[in-house]
This record gives structure tokens, sequence and C-alpha cells, in this order.
């Protein structure tokens, strides 16, 4: 049986243009992935008869429907309500999830506000789904076949998506893929890429973006780095795999060293990865990037033995007291210039004894930038065993852009001298 | 009349999740501007039952129905004759429509593809709305009232937002203004809060929160900021401020110094204006957060005249070498204590030189942890003029939030104590 699917969406903020729903769009993925056709997004605003005739107004159309959002605390959550109005049911407190709660704020070493004690009420005969990552469980609920409409599965999941993603895929997919499975496996690969624009990969890789072609390859960019995203679809999974495999054979013998890694994968974590793999020690020295690139880097756990430490020389002061930049050197060159980022990397590698140091200096924006020295302009220098190079980049873009695109370029240097024999 | 609109976003990529639907988004921000409050959205997949059953659902609950997508030439716009079906009329052609579609294909020097000629066919009785962005004009249809339901307004408006956006602007904004224009003026404003929890604070706020109050005041919480969205009408611009302005003085009494900044402040921003306001410098010494207070303190343009830097001392010998934090001191109480924080900003506010400096140190897991010193425990140190404040925190969250709440922790420390006389 081919499911067809439901999501639907709770928040006046969301129908009222506040906030922009991104999770209809991210389950419909995962949804596709599993064969699970989605064909109806509804979202409606925090109003109990609004959302009850959503719920049922959905079962005439969906075997399975999908709720994000509406299980808070406060008084304008109507989700666990309006289901259980919906399924024609009392709200019965669920002991478990009380307890779970009451831990959560107990480990904050806070006691429960009264108001969270109704995010352990549950539509009578559903069943809670628990939430490691935050307070609000999901809610799993049966409606059967009436003469008019078949059987609906309805789940409803915590709005926010840092809890709803790994909810969904830790608690919900399993399941879903048992129910609703349909034998056609769909395979998604997705290749990771920097140094390079979008057209020019699109160029290397000839026919394979073709539209109509089979597998699928999409191409997506965000802040200079490009996703190829490999669909495949076959009878078996081996078929899908093997499908997708040659294609992703293919992209790497095009690419080369562009692609730095997979699915998830950041620079960071692959330059983590490097690290550890070399066994080598990183640090930084950053300017115009403030501590991005240290941002960045301490996302990836376990970075601590290799990623050593930096300094954020955003004044001049500080290039020279902590990093040894002689102030000779700014006042000749700028601290926007070559010998200023090859100074910040061979500094920051004596100071903190690393055998990898980046050193960033450029002008943010939107003010400072000068006709010779424009606002984008950045020099990036990397210290390494073998001797220090220096990159120079004309980022003509926003202040954040120019930040996250400065930090980007440092990790793909970084990760590619690692790469090097 | 308070009119309630729907937004039906039309097409199987966005139901299946290939691209995003921004226009609803878009729309209802504009209709809430008119007074116009937009309760549902929904997103359909192309098929012409699908279509359909949402045209006549929406009739039930919405005023105002506004479509987006299916005008196009292919077979997969269904817009025009789920319309028509939904209205039980024929499509008919409207002549001036051809002429106008006829007359883009030519200025481009291709004469029309014969697909292009149902762009030009529109449900009977239904009014065309001339496009001149583009080749499918949009559709305006009164659909009468019933014994059932009250009369509803369709509008029908290409999907490609660069269409999309300057065709509602031009010519529907004027007209929809004079038939639902309710001489209503609806102000919206937000106050941003840190310190205190969601619910906390709607405790705090008493009745203000309650569901059909008027003004209605919103909550909505990200990582520990909490927003407050003030929703007040009247029948001027004047008495809908005074009526905003009311709520938004018993909510600063209520919530003091919780309360950082209004509409689109981050803790950063409201930082930043007040160390430029009190002529103060900032120096940030950052363990556990990797550089996260830097980058966010350096996303604020101009910052570079009051945040001097930082040192990010991931490893022990950074906190020594870097911050002068005595080795023994990290030997005896450990890297994640109280007395490192006070030593880490101490030796930060010698080194840089500057007014004010935080120091943070902390176990952002998933690793690390022990029984005493649990994943999520950070202490916060400040060092200012009058001394040093130490803070312990623990949140029982993930990597990237611990790291998230400790830094944005910090700047609100930061900002408290720039606060005092």
């Amino acid at each position: 049986m081919t499911a067809t699917a439901e999501i639907i969406a709770i928040g006046s903020e969301l129908t009222w243009g506040m906030s922009l729903d991104t999770n209809s769009h991210w389950l419909s993925l995962r949804l596709a992935e599993m064969g699970i056709e989605v064909a109806y997004h509804t979202t409606v605003a925090d109003t109990l008869p609004g959302i009850v005739d959503a719920l049922d107004h959905a079962a005439t159309r969906a075997d399975l429907v999908i709720v994000t959002g509406g299980l808070g605390p406060t008084a304008d959550d109507l989700t666990r309500e309006a289901m259980a109005t919906m399924a024609g049911v009392e709200l019965v407190v669920d002991d478990s999830s009380l307890t779970h709660i009451e831990g959560m704020f107990q480990r904050r070493g806070r006691t429960m506000p009264e108001r969270n004690r109704v995010q352990a009420l549950f539509p009578q005969g559903s069943s809670p789904i628990p939430n490691p990552h935050g307070t609000a469980p999901g809610i799993w609920l049966e409606r059967p076949a009436s003469p008019e409409r078949g059987a609906t599965l309805y789940i409803a999941l915590p709005g926010v998506p840092r809890e709803m993603k790994p909810l969904f895929d830790e608690a919900i997919r399993p399941r879903l893929a048992e129910r609703f499975g349909t034998g056609l496996y769909v395979i998604h690969k997705t290749l990771r890429c920097y140094g390079a624009g979008e057209s020019r990969i699109e160029e290397q890789l000839g026919d394979l973006t073709r539209r109509g072609r089979a597998p699928e390859v999409g191409i997506t960019a965000s802040e200079a780095t490009i996703s190829l995203r490999v669909t495949a679809k076959g009878r078996s999974r081996e078929e899908a795999d093997a499908l997708a495999l040659k294609d992703i054979h293919f992209i790497h013998q095009q690419l080369g060293d562009i692609v730095f890694g997979a699915e998830e994968d950041e620079l960071q974590t692959t330059v983590a990865r490097l690290l550890s793999q070399r066994n080598k020690t990183l640090a930084t020295a950053e300017s115009c990037t403030g501590g991005l690139v240290g941002h960045l880097l301490t996302e990836v756990s376990g970075i601590s033995a290799h990623y050593l430490g930096g300094v954020v020389s955003y004044s001049n002061a500080a290039k020279t007291e902590l990093l040894g930049v002689p102030a000779e050197l700014i006042e000749r060159h700028g601290a926007v210039s070559p010998e200023v980022a090859q100074a910040m990397a061979t500094g920051c590698r004596a100071r903190f004894g690393s055998d990898l140091s980046v050193g960033i200096t450029g002008i943010a924006g939107p003010g400072g930038g000068t006709e010779t020295k424009p606002v984008g302009l950045v020099y990036v220098g990397l210290a390494h065993e073998g001797g220090i190079d220096i990159a120079e980049y004309n980022w003509a873009a926003e202040r954040s852009s120019v930040k996250l695109r400065s930090a980007k370029t440092a990790l793909n240097l970084v990760r590619l001298c690692l790469l090097k024999p």
C-alpha cells in the first residue's frame, strides 16, 4: 500500500507570517525517502476549532498525518486538546511522561513550573512518544476507520526543529518504514564540495545533472559549499545502491579533492577527522572572522585533542601582544595585508606549539573599505611544517557572508594541506 | 468585518519537499499589515481532486482565499481547471489575455507554443488579472454565499515569487484594502527577553497572555531567548500605538532588566550598543564556547571600536600561556571550575587591557562529563572595574545548545553589568 500523508504545522506565528515553517519541508523529504508521498501541507493558527477542523479534514484524504507544534506548556499550545476533541476522548495524565518532565527541570536545578504539567496530558487511547531532547513528548494516535473514511494514524511532534528532527529519525521513522514501506528502495547520497563554483562543477559533470536522467543528480549551493545529491531507485536496496555508487565514483573522478565529504559533513567535520587521522594539532588566529573558525571547529565533539585554541586578534594591539606581529609590520602594510596574515599564522603556530595554524585578516564591512582594499578583501595564511602559504580572496558579499566564506576557506586550506602525502 | 484568509500553495515540488514555499509566508505578512488575518495555509500536490478539495474546504472557513501556483502552461498546471470544477462552471477563452500572451512571446522574438493557449482560459464568471510580469494572468473569482457557507473571494496568482509579489502589490492589494479594509490599524511590537524561562515569564505577566485578550501578547522561545509579540488594533495608528505602548510599559515594569531589546535585537546587538554608549571595551576568554562569543559580537558591524578580541583557550596550555591561569590552579580545581573561570576572566582583562572581560569554561559534551561535573556544567566569570562575578549554569542539552546558551549567558552578564549605574 502506498500511503498518502499530510503534514500539519500549528502556530499563529506561521500563519501570520512571523516565522517560516521549515519543518513541513524537512518532513516531506524524509517521508519521500521512505516512499511515502506527502500530498498536503496545512498550517493552522492557534485556535481550537481551527486545529480540530484541520485534523479532522486530514482524515478524509490522508492515511498518515504528522502534526508539528502546539505541544508547549503555555495557553496557546492546543495540539493535545485538539487531538482529544477530534478523537472524541478525554485527556489523561501519563505518569512516566510527568516523571520525565520533572526530571528535565531537576537536572537544570529548577523545580517544574505548574504549567508544564499539561505536557504530560494525552488523549485517552494514544501513546506518548518519549522525547529525550526536550520536555514535550510526542503523541501517537490511531484513529480507526469509519463508514466514511479509512483509518488514519496521527503523530504529533514538538515544533522546535532541534527536538523534532532527532525525535522523528529515532522514534518515528523506523515505525513508519515498517508500516508503510513500499518495497521500492529510494537511496539518497550526498557529496559535499568546496573550492569551485556551481556552474563549473556542473560543467565538469557533463550529462550527469540533466533533468530526467536516472539516477537524478541535483546541485545546491549554500555559502560556497556545493552539495550534489544523487537519488537512485531500485527494486532492491542493492540495486539502488549500485546505481548511486556508480555516479558517486564518477563524481569523485571528475572533481578530485573538491569533494570534501558526504551526507551531513561540513568542512570542520572533515578537518577534525583528518587532524585525528594524521595526529596533527591546529591553532587559529582570527581577525575579521572574529572567532568563527574556532566556533565551527568546536561544534565537532572530540576536537579538543587536536584543536589547541586560538586568538581573536580584533585589535592591532592584540595582534602584537598575543601573536607577536611586529607593530611596525602592521604600520607599513596595514592590518589587512598578506604580510600580516603570514605573521599572524606563524606567530600563532609558535604561541600554541601547533603543527598547523591559520591567520585570517580582512575587511568584513560594511564600513572600513578603501579603493585599494575594498570590503570583502581577505588574506588567509597557513603555517605548517613545510613553510607558509598565503591566499587572497575577494568576496563581494555582506558582513556575515564575508565572515563565513573566509572561515570556510581557511578550513579548506587546512584540509588540503592535511591531504598532502 | 474582519476577514479571515486562507492561502493555498499548489505544487507537488512543495509537498514532496523539493522546494520550500515562501509565498505563503510573504502573503501572510502583507495581509496582516492590512488587518486581514491569515488563519490557514494549505499546500497541495498537483492532482485535480486534491486541489478541488482544498479550494472547496477553504470556503468553509475563510472569506478570502489566495492561491499561488499551478497557472503555467504544462499538463501539471491544474489551478484553472480546479477553480472551474469547484465553482461548477466551464473554462472559457479570454481574448485580451490571449492577445497579451501572444504579445509576450512576440516581444521575445518567438511564436507562442500551442500549450500556452491554456493560460488564456478562465472559469466562466471570473475575471482575469492582467500580469505584466509574465505570461500567466491571475484569476479573480467570486463564489456566492450558499445556505451552508458565506461568500468567498478566490484570487489565483502565479507561483513564481518574482511575478507573484509585484502582481499582488500592484493589482490585488488596493482592491483588498478597499473591500476588506477594516479601517483598522494593526501594530506589531516585539520585546526580546533573556534570563528567565518561558513559563516563568508568562506567570509574571499574569493576564497579559490570556487568549482573546486585546492587544494580543504571544510568547515564543528560541535557545533561551524569549520573544514577546504585542499585536494591537485600533481605528487609527495612534490608537493602536497607544494600546501597544501601554502593554509594553507593563511588560517592562514586570520583567525589568530581563527585557534586553526590541524587534530584531539580539543580545550581541544590545551589548554592542551599551559598550558604545558607556564607551567601554570588552575582551573574551572562551573554552567550551570555542570562539562563539567573539563570532556573535563580530556579527555586529562597528564593534571593532569596543571589542578588542579574545583567546580561545581550548587546551590547558593555552589557558596558562595566553591568559596566565596558573597551571597549579587548573591541577587543583580542574579546568571546569569557578576558580579557573575567574582566573581566565581576570587574566584576559589584564592581557587585553579591556574594561570588561568574560571567561567561560564548561563541558559541552557529549563526552567529558563525570558524576560531579556533568555535561552541560558551565562557569562564566565576568571581570570588571568593581571586581569579579562568577556564575554557574547547568544546561541539560546537546553540544551546540550548551555552547549557544553559554555564549548568550556570557553576553547577558556583560549587558547586566553595563546597565548598572
